[in-house]
């Protein structure tokens, strides 16, 4: 397999547990909470992920090897998780995810791609002409994105309980570009 | 138990699981690389949590409940794992931060501590009177911290990699408040 597939595969595949071995049981004052109005909670946050899943990677993937250029991607509706998650658990959003990746990843190593595939170019509807290999890297530092959010959303519930040591708490100082 | 050092606890019990789950056997490129000169790597950022095991937290905590504000804490050496980590594996660091924190947890529990322990002062080097429970809520959002700081190294081995992607990639933007 081509090294740096096999690079993304590797984190890719760990998400899900590094994510599970985090959050599952944690108490919700650290999974519930938020940064304030319009912003996400860690719930939200793997809620979101399930639906890069179904509707943002592989799907996109596929364009790029069926269409190239000539089909736009979908847009992602970056809310949908509101309407998706509603009555689930915690617990259920991190099955879920985890069987949606394991399945979307032993999808992509069916494929069996080749050199000549991740030049192949697609058409992002905002950002233009991007290669499958973008999107296969994007894919991994878009699960680190949001890990460094859910870090972010965490720490920021004990920003007060910290007192003068907050100085020191490089995570506090984050000014949430990833929100 | 004090419903604040239950949530603290239960984070902090996660934490050696869900950095093993992350890091356990990914290829170096994602663990031993670093964002430049005079940072740090994965690697190296288990080590310095050990470190912190050893010589931190619990110490620390314990000065507070023996000796108030009479003794100051130790400074904490950031650079100490360079050398207590030569020559090992990150394998073996997982298995000693997993091993360390439980133990210290324990001991923590065994403490029993009562409500008016919390608000007892100590004197941190350069920070001034801090309370125990800002020394207990400071590790849980250390941990973030790195996890934070762990994801942002990560990230930029792919910045390249990407392509026009980066403008969407919050982690990327994030300037090194943790380093």
């Amino acid at each position: 397999m081509n090294p740096d597939l096999q690079n993304t595969i590797s984190l890719l595949a760990r998400t899900p547990g590094a994510l599970d071995a985090l959050l599952r049981d944690l108490p919700d004052t650290w999974t519930l909470r938020n940064e304030g109005e319009k912003t996400w909670s860690a719930f939200d946050i793997v809620g979101h992920l399930i639906h890069g899943e179904r509707t943002d990677w592989m799907p996109r993937a596929r364009l790029i090897l069926d269409f190239g250029e000539t089909r736009a991607f979908e847009p992602f509706d970056r809310w949908a998780q509101v309407r998706e998650s509603q009555g689930k658990s915690l617990v259920q959003l991190l099955d879920e995810f985890a069987r949606l990746r394991s399945q979307n990843l032993d999808e992509l190593r069916g494929w069996n791609l080749q050199p000549e595939h991740f030049a192949r170019r697609g058409r992002h509807p905002a950002l233009g002409a991007v290669t499958l290999s973008q999107l296969l890297a994007t894919w991994a530092v878009h699960d680190l994105t949001h890990l460094h959010q859910i870090s972010r959303i965490m720490a920021h519930q004990y920003r007060e309980a910290v007192g003068p040591w907050s100085a020191y708490l490089g995570v506090l100082q984050c000014a949430g570009h990833s929100s």
